[in-house]
């Protein structure tokens, strides 16, 4: 195998290969990140031409996709006919231009995990592009982690990725609003979390009522609490932040997109509607 | 007991405290929502006086706090030394500053529950204010589902049930997102769920590690992932989003936040710094 790219997640996923006992050549831009994973058993190449042609699979890990494409346009035609893992972070739309501009068997990576958690069973890759890509060297990239694949669209698994870290985001701004506003009124934060992780937990079931109202375009199913009474209630959590002083900024927008549904509506409807206002854009 | 309010909320209360075989007497102001309460076993006051004087425990469960001054304020003396209870949705510091209007032992409530969850084991009830009147009614209480008491300071109900609803509306706000980004490109809300549900609670135990770095005022401690990084990934969260021609506002806000920590010196330290710039209140 080939690694081209040793910041912290590259050298993670050498090391994963290397304890799963492939032997693996590295390359990076400053070779002296090289160093102790040579000491580890790496082999290491000194031109990304040479670490491309040392192996028939050859994954990528670099800072952005035009970084992978600077380093590729060096390697001339050695990468012809390779597959190429292309684990860099970046967008739908970049991994979707980046697929067709080389001649490989393509495989584009969304890595669910910091590099600490690679080679462990708590990390997990999304893939998309070639499914002969994936197939043929699935046991190789589960050294990582648990792989999925997730579609012949190249942009998939970076839209995957980028979902769960959405999620993810909303999820830790309402954490941060929360632990801001209790530990503004005296509760300390280590006293509160227990309680807010067992809520959000539950909670987190509700994605799956709002996910059918969605694909069907139905907001009147699954409704636990119809999203007029939700806008009213929600006056008292803009209002609350308010009176510890703490800025509600965080939770702010999701004020006026429920209004705006009442206002159009759709009143006795679930929260789900919500997305087909964020579907026409900026308002 | 006696339950002042007969919406949807008020309703369920009565009916659970009748099935856990609990004598008790309702009041409404519009007179019909009691019959079928009656119907099923309550027994029904007139006037709000005369619903106060049949119970020890007077419980209260109206629109709003001003609904339950407006309410009691007709009840004349019944009131005087009674235990009140109110379960009417509101801010901490209406709470507090309602908790000293009349001659009361006096305990709120917020309700983490919608009616039909009430008296099952799904719903639970934060209880804050007297003490004696929380032990006293506890077994009483319970006919609601499960209770936890939270502090003398009649605010702290309302505090954590607010703060339990900003977690989880920013983490609604996180899902609303994400399908509508997977589903703009092409990816069913369904299919992508359960990974996001998945994937939220795996997550859902950061609250811990940010929890303790509030606390302890030291952002360096429990770094996953230094919001230097995290505030660059960031960018492919809002450049995705502009891609599928959705709008980011739900997830926006985060970004400056973020940038601002960074630019203040803290980006080797992680994102539960955020809360200090909310402390800060608005920019």
């Amino acid at each position: 195998m080939t690694v081209l790219g040793l910041g912290d997640m590259g050298s993670a996923l050498v090391r994963a290969l290397l304890k799963a006992g492939y032997p693996t050549t590295v390359w990076n831009r400053t070779a002296d990140k090289a160093k102790p994973l040579v000491a580890e058993g790496a082999t290491h190449a000194t031109t990304v031409a040479e670490a491309v042609a040392a192996s028939r699979l050859v994954i990528a890990c670099l800072f952005d996709y035009k970084s992978v494409t600077d380093v590729l346009d060096t390697a001339g035609d050695a990468l012809t006919g390779r597959v190429l893992v292309n684990l860099t972070n970046g967008t739908p739309g970049q991994a979707r231009e980046f697929a067709g501009r080389y001649d490989v068997d393509y495989l584009d990576g969304g890595i669910m995990a910091v590099p600490p958690m690679i080679g462990t069973p708590a990390a997990f890759v999304f893939y998309s592009g070639s499914r002969s890509a994936y197939d043929t060297n699935k046991q190789v990239l589960e050294a990582f982690g648990e792989s999925l694949y997730v579609g012949t669209d190249a942009g998939f698994a970076a839209l995957h990725d980028i979902g769960l870290l959405s999620g993810m985001y909303g999820m830790f701004a309402g954490g941060l609003h929360a632990l801001a506003l209790v530990t503004s009124a005296g509760v300390p934060a280590t006293t509160f979390a227990p309680l807010l992780k067992r809520y959000i937990t539950s909670m987190a079931g509700y994605v799956d009522g709002m996910a059918e109202q969605i694909d069907k375009q139905d907001y009147t199913i699954n409704v636990t609490s119809n999203i007029a009474m939700q806008s009213a209630g929600y006056a008292n959590l803009m209002l609350s932040a308010e009176e510890v002083g703490i800025s509600p900024e965080l939770l702010a927008p999701l004020a006026p997109l429920m209004a705006r549904r009442v206002a159009d509506g759709h009143g006795h409807e679930d929260i789900g509607g919500v997305v087909e206002l964020l579907k026409k854009g900026k308002k």
